[in-house]
């Protein structure tokens, strides 16, 4: 057998809706030499990471930790460990990740009803109140920006329905964590997971979690020691034994606790990428970042409208990270697609379901998501449109763009 | 808040029973950058990285690929993906990994039968075909080597019993992949998996899983497609759904193969480091890797046997990349090790279970099987147990060492 070459990608701009090119401080971090999961040195990691896990989040929980997994790892350790088999469980669904709550909560056992909204719209937030008493579940479990329709769902007053119903809120905050304003404590969210490979700058294979004592004691509730290392006298509880051991938060919360009670042994080289990007983020500022997300945001929707170009969806609900673009009539989209990245070394994406071949979407997003990227990513769908024969005038969209930030500077040196 | 510090940990040799030291060459293939998980650069880095997980695992199974989480996730997609509840699974337990396979299976639903061996001890193989005969299982999921007691179960003889009865064969090669001969086709192992930090020399947080036609039966039996992505015309099987997404083999497949059906995304920064793992031990050659880490454990073996320690187990069927050690009477084993660490920087593992307290584990794998630090852990220990008042002659354990490399000489040069 010959054996594989040296890896030598070639470099890429990624400006999809995720992942995105990787800060050069998270590689860094990644690459220092490992230590046992045990050494006191490593534990002391683990706790800086449960700090920056809670500032990213906006909480004061003290649960918040890292999932040894992608995002949907994070999704599938919630889910499975709340959700008891026929627990009724309410699924808003507005793009492709609704329906994979939908999957993942049905795998789980729940009985699930699920709300459906067109791709491209949210939900108004009574809406799923009003089926939250009709259907009365035991949790709702909701995305909060859907990349495969571009849109953010309004949260802040899901939350309090949930607590004035007795339910539980899940969050699927992948999509915007770190990028755009997600305060788990002020909107009354009760388990949130992400992941870090959109606006927090590192390679997907960490999903950081966060759960409150509403959330804790559900889970609790279902708390099952393994045999190999169950302490003398060990009682198991009454609640249904979670189906999983890998995705146990339970098991997870004696790992990341002082009783440093053994279940994986940690993936100690993403934990210090996703380590340093969370200090990335915080040591730029939440307010800061948020704000240079916006303004990339309106950049991007500028310049894209001056080319002619038709937005995806409510840009009311627009993330402030992806944006979504209609194929123009007679445009080839793979084709665009493909000589993006083959002459300009730059990936945007398509998207899924009802909208595969009908839609672009281009992210700016965390270490992406600045001035320069906006600026050459315009100039380049520019011209690999006009080859395409679509009429646009040359240099429209990088001047509009061009122009929306110099209307709106922005609010740190950094953010440019 | 006060934001972390930069990452700085000191320098620790991590000879332990992993994870260990990862090779500088999987950390530089690690700060690659990121790739979208659809780039052509990238599908090819993921077909190479099937390539040579096949040839590490010695099958010539189409399936190979990764896992996106640690050891254990891979361990909890193979038994998932096979296991429909009320299947009976047979695990022969000979330590803590034995353990966690019973525990794991019985949350698939699983009516698991154990067969317990004493802590040292290893099953004779017919013990396991009369087992198989009695209780007719679907699966026998065993370990290989398992680290907790230092042994490591022939199986040579277990995959040719479960043929004839018609069974599936899972084994858990997570502490023995890469280092210590694991054939699989020639063992006629149906499903294995594995992780990185052992003898592969990398970072926890990827599962190397391979399977064969036989397997793939069962699991496509079960396959379900989710609904955010289904094709037109889809029809689910007959076989009960997986009960996770996450670890849905059937899924990950579509992903893997040339349909590349969107499920996670790709952990791009752990398959980079996997696949330089499975190059540096295939560059070195199978039959060199396996050999350099034999004569490493004769040599520890021969150093702690000078020291006038006693071995842990039945050492006819002791891992070649691990070894077990009695702490002596009036020594505090704990003492001992945090001494090594503080003074030495080396790490020396502790046990689980029955033998927590009363045993140390000395690992010998992977980037760090290699001469010196065999020599320079034992005239380290020998350091600490001479202070801790224990009675061995100063050099006796890295003279015997020394001798026995050179009664041994390397198949390579490499090797030392």
């Amino acid at each position: 057998m010959k054996i594989a070459e040296e890896l030598n990608p070639l470099p890429r701009l990624l400006m999809g809706p995720g992942p995105i090119n990787v800060d050069p401080r998270v590689l860094r971090a990644m690459s220092m030499p490992l230590l046992g999961q045990f050494d006191p040195q490593f534990t002391a990691y683990m706790n800086d990471t449960m700090g920056l896990v809670r500032e990213i989040f906006q909480t004061k929980n003290h649960w918040a930790f890292l999932v040894n997994g992608t995002a949907r790892a994070g999704i599938e350790a919630a889910l499975v460990s709340l959700i008891e088999p026929g627990d009724r469980v309410l699924v808003p669904i507005f793009g492709r990740f609704g329906h994979l709550l939908h999957e993942i909560a049905a795998r789980c056992g729940a009985e699930v009803t699920t709300l459906e909204t067109e791709w491209g719209t949210v939900f108004d937030p009574s809406v799923i109140e009003d089926a939250i008493k009709k259907h009365k579940p035991k949790l709702v479990a909701c995305v909060h920006g859907d990349t495969s329709t571009t849109m953010a769902q309004p949260l802040a007053e899901i939350g309090a329905a949930c607590r004035r119903h007795d339910v539980l809120l899940y969050v699927d905050a992948t999509a915007t964590l770190g990028g755009v304003d997600f305060p788990v404590d002020r909107w009354q969210i009760d388990i949130a997971t992400a992941g870090l490979q959109k606006c927090l700058s590192g390679p997907p294979g960490s999903a950081p979690i966060t759960f409150n004592e509403r959330a804790e004691r559900a889970i609790l509730n279902r708390k099952h020691v393994e045999a190999g290392i169950r302490p003398a006298g060990y009682v198991a509880p009454n609640g249904q034994r979670i189906a999983s051991n890998y995705f146990d938060l339970a098991m997870l919360m004696d790992y990341w606790s002082e009783a440093r009670l053994n279940h994986h042994t940690e993936s100690a080289t993403m934990l210090y990428g996703a380590r340093e990007c969370a200090r990335i983020v915080l040591q730029e500022g939440l307010a800061s970042v948020f704000a240079r997300h916006t303004q990339a945001s309106a950049a991007m929707v500028a310049g894209l409208q001056a080319m002619n170009l038709k937005l995806f969806g409510d840009l009311k609900h627009k993330m402030q990270n992806v944006t979504g673009i209609y194929i123009p009539d007679g445009v080839d989209g793979e084709a665009v697609r493909s000589s993006m990245l083959d002459d300009f070394g730059i990936e945007i994406g398509s998207s899924f379901g009802p909208l595969k071949g009908r839609i672009w979407r281009i992210g700016t997003m965390g270490y992406n998501c600045r001035k320069q990227n906006v600026l050459i990513t315009l100039g380049a769908l520019e011209v690999v449109l006009r080859r395409a024969g679509f009429n646009c005038r040359a240099g429209a969209g990088v001047d509009a763009a061009f122009a929306a930030y110099e209307a709106t500077p922005a609010r740190t040196a950094i953010a440019s």
